[in-house]
């Protein structure tokens, strides 16, 4: 079974949850986040992701730049929602005698309460073998501006402009994996002015945009000319497969888009006979672009 | 760096945390829970624990028994606050071709179910290599209820009594740590009713009564005859030591002690000279337990 069958087996056994103590959950697994809400009214964003040695980051990696992605990586998944960090919680499962085990906690530390979600609590275990690899899990929970509603992947319409933050493609050769900024403010404004669907970059724009275009029942095509290149002799057919660009994919009104952002494409009503999916434009070619990314993490 | 220093060294650096977003954390890393009180006045308790294979059960071991112990040791830390679990995440990092990731998934959604903190999101990744070893971490977020603040580690008072739920000793000869039931209930009678201090036994007897101790400067003196032990035949020493007992010890007059706990010692305040720690007193021999349990997890 593989990551996406799991993932939507996770998700189809969740439907209908409701949370213990009042709690309700409106977004179980399937999103950027879940949110909860409180008896008392309260909106939370919920998050984790696991970072693992070897898959992705190489050994050898400065500590400091881990940490940073492990906590980047989930703060990045509120920014796809329109939220704010507000906590965080961090486990590390490291192998027997890691010498840099303050070093790391405390690089976690620093780069959560950098983004707003100072770590709480947590969890250490070691290994039993010095081959296991080192493993982080960073959860995240977040708030929404006062009425604000968070951002769904299943929003988008016909007729929407489809818009990026940052730039596609060559994250690992760049090192941009390590060093991304969670688009924070990009995703508390799109939020604010009326974006209809998002997500964070992570598995390739290709196979992200096709999750929009599959949760909410368009078509979505993209200029292929249009993507912004992080490596200008990068083919986009490449690029928007390659992953890890933690930019935000943006679905709506002009309105919505954060500056800086790049219009690539829009989104349309589904043909008869069609299924909803993504697409690239490159001159007279139209190619599929749905499956296009990371299937492994 | 052990993972007592290490965890003394996060909760050093973790003073004085703001949270995000205008979330307070009156209590961070050190205790079962951590505590966060929102901008709404919302409080929830935090917690978050790694399962891992060969460290916290043997290769072989049922998948439904794994997801079981996965999410009752998050729920126990929630007991161990006096609180009620609301809602969960669930993170799990597979060897490849894993055969019962869905089994494994279904099973933890279901006890997370049973315990009130259905799990809302998670993250699936699989391992490099068929040797490294099945880790879950599950997340889990509580409440208290109106009115009860969570009961720390740090408010044991000399004269209280010390209790505990359940049996000690021989949990893993016995199976026990697979199939233990989270001290909901006690933890919320305990805390309903005035307990000083609690804890969840996760890392023996002796260490854990020493942890309380630590915490609010008070010496605990347990009367070695009156421990309730799982197996019969095992001296109370090694008993004290096994760890994973996961019933609750409470500090705190009579009444908060719930029903079929067992009371095994008290508390006295520390003498000139004399350093807070856990003591069993044995017919006329005085034993320091401050320091038998695990502290390798």
């Amino acid at each position: 079974m593989d990551e996406s069958t799991l993932l939507a087996h996770i998700a189809d056994r969740s439907r209908g949850l409701a949370g213990g103590a009042g709690w309700s959950v409106p977004v179980g697994p399937g999103d950027d986040c879940a949110v909860v809400h409180s008896a008392g009214g309260q909106t939370l964003l919920l998050t984790v992701d696991q970072l693992v040695a070897g898959r992705h980051f190489e050994p050898g990696t400065d500590t400091d730049l881990i940490a940073r992605k492990a906590v980047a990586r989930s703060v990045s998944d509120i920014a796809a929602m329109g939220g704010t960090p507000a906590w965080g919680l961090a486990t590390g499962l490291l192998p027997p005698g890691y010498p840099h085990a303050d070093t790391l906690f405390d690089a976690m530390a620093r780069w959560a309460r950098r983004w707003s979600c100072p770590l709480v609590g947590g969890d250490v275990a070691f290994h039993g073998s010095p081959d296991h690899p080192l493993t982080l899990a960073v959860t995240v929970g977040g708030v929404m501006p006062d009425g604000v509603a968070p951002v769904l992947r299943s929003g988008a319409k016909p007729g929407d402009g489809v818009f990026v933050t940052g730039d596609i493609g060559g994250s690992f050769e760049t090192g941009h994996h390590l060093r991304f900024e969670p688009a924070l403010e990009a995703g508390t404004h799109a939020a604010a002015h009326g974006a209809h669907a998002m997500i964070d970059l992570s598995d390739g724009l290709g196979r992200d945009a096709g999750r929009v275009a599959a949760a909410s029942g368009v078509v979505i095509e993209l200029d292929a000319g249009a993507i912004p290149l992080r490596v200008a002799a990068r083919p986009w057919r490449d690029a928007i497969a390659d992953g890890e660009d933690y930019g935000l994919l943006i679905v709506g009104p002009d309105a919505c888009a954060p500056a800086g952002a790049t219009r690539i494409g829009s989104a349309r009503g589904v043909s008869p006979g069609e299924r909803p999916g993504a697409w690239a434009i490159d001159g007279d070619r139209r190619v599929d672009v749905t499956g296009l990314g990371w299937d492994h993490r």
